[in-house]
């Protein structure tokens, strides 16, 4: 499947819609994107990981990603590439074992961060950050969609290449009356 | 891998741990699970998955779990049978998009739910209540370890059957000094 074929199934399945959408931030958008919608069905999860891991560079050590909707992504990965995961955990943790990260870290060692989707980039920043308490390097994100409205600009500041499967542009070509 | 192979590998990885620990209930215990531990390495994942598809009884029209340790085993399991997967989430989410389970719900059709580690029920019987108030039948529960400790019996009461890989009768066998 190429980027062009996942693109069409993420809009026939209503993970991506056209129209007037008011996002989480109160910005108004002219699509919207769910990639929980379309993952949940494991054909569709399948070739994400595969377009995902084509996209892993160098690799490294393990898979990461926050929860919760990275999670599935970070899952099927990790059986794509036969590397162990880890969860990142979104909260605080003050109550509980206090643990922020799920998994065995390999401290000192390298891991790439996925998310489904990237906006401004600041969960992606909190993971990096997160991973990096813990004593690992990461220098590598790869993202499903990325809305590019600042996401890749946050990653590169905080040192880390932003590697997407689809961008707002593969998105848009698709909408309707562009095609 | 049988059943054992399996209780091993988790006794290995330190996903069980022989001793005194302090439940979150603030019991005590002679061991502890974390099946976390475990099956972030994607071997392990996977087996497990194989284990879960063959408890799988008539099986469903999707497989389901709680956040956040339930999801990596929905997603192998989803992976591993075809079907698609719903995620439940824990809080209450009164703020954000408020839903409280994320994927398509089959309204009408039967969700067989997972777990990592069934104590007394608690949590997997809010599970099975959320996703009947949804519209969907729940009759069945996959649970990685059973700690006997009420949740077959809580189960039963919310006419859902309990389906454990590994009792902790599986476990203790493998206690230092029992083998």
């Amino acid at each position: 499947m190429s980027k062009e074929e996942l693109a069409k199934r993420l809009v026939e399945t209503g993970a991506v819609r056209f129209g007037k959408f008011k996002l989480t931030s109160g910005k108004e958008s002219d699509y919207y994107v769910d990639i929980k919608q379309a993952y949940t069905d494991p054909a569709i999860l399948r070739l994400i990981a595969k377009e995902l891991a084509t996209r892993m560079g160098e690799g490294g050590d393990c898979v990461a990603g926050m929860e919760l909707g990275a999670i599935p992504l970070v899952v099927a990965l990790s059986l794509e590439t036969g590397l162990p995961f880890l969860m990142v955990r979104k909260g605080e943790r003050a109550h509980g074992t206090g643990k922020l990260i799920e998994g065995k870290v390999p401290v000192g060692g390298r891991v790439v961060i996925v998310e489904d989707v990237a906006t401004t980039g600041g969960s992606l920043v909190k993971t990096v950050e997160r991973l990096r308490a813990v004593g690992v390097t990461v220098e590598r994100a790869l993202v499903v969609v990325d809305r590019q409205e600042g996401g890749e600009e946050a990653a590169k500041k905080a040192s880390v290449v932003l590697v997407p499967v689809l961008t707002r542009d593969d998105l848009l070509r698709l909408a309707p009356g562009k095609t």
